[in-house]
């Protein structure tokens, strides 16, 4: 534990209570100028923190994503281990951590962004990400993977977030394929891969992750509102950032370890046995037209496998899915 | 033709005479100091420009790929066109047509240099790029196809290269899958295309050409010079550089505007019967492993087919081609 993690620690231990900046500097070995110094990179970082007289103190809870929070608990040994950069308004974690690759920050590199001001999807539309309402989140992968197997990390971030619903709150998350995350028909999170190859080899991957946690829907756009949940909507308590974004790291950390020591058999049996649209009617809309057939299988790469009206079987890298299964059905019923 | 262009024109037709800065600043309706600040541009362009009390005069010719040179006899519509942008010495051309599309430079934005202190080849590998010895550069696409589609780009770049030697040199050049060019054997330019996706589209690909112009082998590495050639080593002259830069700049656009016109069958034809690799016996290394067969095909999307020892087709994205062919025939006449 760091200087500055200790000071946090020492006044989280007495909430309310003022902590002499004397005190501090004396148990940490360290001057009161620099505790003042991390005082104030800890106000930076969110923390609301008074000074006074008697020293310093938390005036309220802190719920954030900052290194003080994330990193004392954090049980991976590459994901965010060396690089953990958090900033409290960014235009898109993708973005910097786009940035930040190609100035050849490496694998495991972790940005996250209590709000983002630009926040992406696929297909340039908006993520929405109020401030402290979501988790925003990119990680840079450098996988000596040939370009035709990408989709296995689009794949394996998939199952590791649906693990995490699953083991940290008890939500029982479905994959939409190829980067969706959806819970009782709606979205709860969202992927956005992005890489840069030269055909050969993939230079770096940025992998995006957007979770609603606690999201206050009424501020929402009205198409947002209807297709979207979040994690207070699906449960009684409203999530904790700090512990599912911990677990998170290590379930994608765990894939992904996995993936490049040849291991993905089992991973992907998880995407299979946890995807919304094998076995269902489906509409595949991509750049060069759509698709109408059934999903009947995920491939060894990461691809959908469509078998179409006319009994041919399409491999799919990537596009927007619509399951058409249940509006078939409702109208059945009503005929 | 801007005032720039006018100037370096105006040298050029009294090659070596003094041209007065007054008789310009007049011609041209601008002010004198204005006439200065231009050749001051054309100097750091590369330009031979002596100043004196008499006027301007070039006192060397000028064999270089600046602005003044290309632009005014360049056929495009879009590459080159609105942004052409020259250097006398660069890290890569590639490398600074990525950062200039992550800033939002559009389509058909053209880098060139003269020289390139860190040129890149595919895998890792450098681009030997000396001073006005050959031509180093680099276009930026934003094209709406699916990934799958992205090696067309690659095919039609290979197919504009040997379409330029074989129009402004008559020199017969064969096209080593994917991104190799060769001339009796030895390989006379290379294509780097990096691109940056999100599986669902293409943000942007960076085409990179090099091409051995006036190489003075002496200089290079051994094993450098027995495997590579030049326009100087193949042609009786050697080859102008703005001309053949110009020609493949309106090639390349020609078969770049079919591709996204939906009309790459006849690239793909040409592509196919300048191919030096279909036909041959050949081994492919990847990332993955190697595989050992005949390379029979490119299909629609790029691909090399290549049927294996054990009759299984392959379909290969890419990867490094040795022709074994050759080494066969010849162990076969030994026995």
């Amino acid at each position: 534990m760091n200087v500055r993690e200790s000071i946090l620690l020492a006044l989280k231990d007495r909430p309310g209570d003022w902590v002499s900046g004397e005190a501090l500097a004396l148990s940490l070995n360290v001057s009161r100028t620099a505790i003042w110094k991390h005082i104030k990179a800890l106000i930076a970082d969110g923390y609301a923190v008074d000074s006074s007289k008697k020293g310093y103190r938390l005036s309220a809870p802190a719920d954030l994503l900052s290194p003080g929070e994330i990193c004392p608990g954090l049980a991976t040994n590459i994901f965010g281990r060396k690089h953990y950069l958090y900033y409290r308004e960014i235009d898109s974690t993708n973005n910097q951590a786009r940035r930040l690759a190609s100035k050849g920050y490496p694998e495991g590199t972790v940005v996250v962004a209590e709000m983002q001001t630009a926040g992406r999807g696929r297909r340039g539309r908006t993520w929405y990400s109020p401030n402290g309402q979501g988790i925003y989140m990119s990680v840079i992968l450098r996988p000596m993977l040939p370009l035709k197997e990408i989709s296995r990390v689009s794949i394996l971030t998939a199952v590791a977030i649906t693990e995490t619903f699953a083991t940290e709150l008890d939500l029982q998350a479905r994959i939409k394929w190829p980067n969706d995350i959806f819970i009782n028909g709606r979205k709860i999170a969202g992927i956005l891969s992005e890489a840069v190859t030269d055909m050969d080899s993939i230079e770096y991957i940025v992998v995006g992750i957007g979770l609603n946690i606690n999201n206050k829907f009424r501020e929402f756009p009205d198409d947002f509102r209807t297709a979207a949940t979040s994690v207070l909507a699906e449960h009684e308590l409203p999530g904790s950032r700090v512990k599912l974004l911990q677990t998170l790291l290590l379930n994608l950390e765990r894939h992904y370890q996995a993936l490049l020591a040849g291991q993905f058999a089992s991973t992907l049996e998880q995407a299979r046995t946890l995807s919304m649209v094998i076995g269902q009617e489906v509409r595949l809309d991509t750049i060069n037209g759509f698709i109408v057939g059934r999903a009947f299988d995920i491939d060894d790469n990461g691809y959908l496998l469509i078998r179409d009206q006319q009994g041919e079987i399409h491999t799919v890298l990537s596009g927007e899915i619509s399951v058409l299964s249940s509006t078939i059905s409702k109208e059945n019923t009503l005929r």
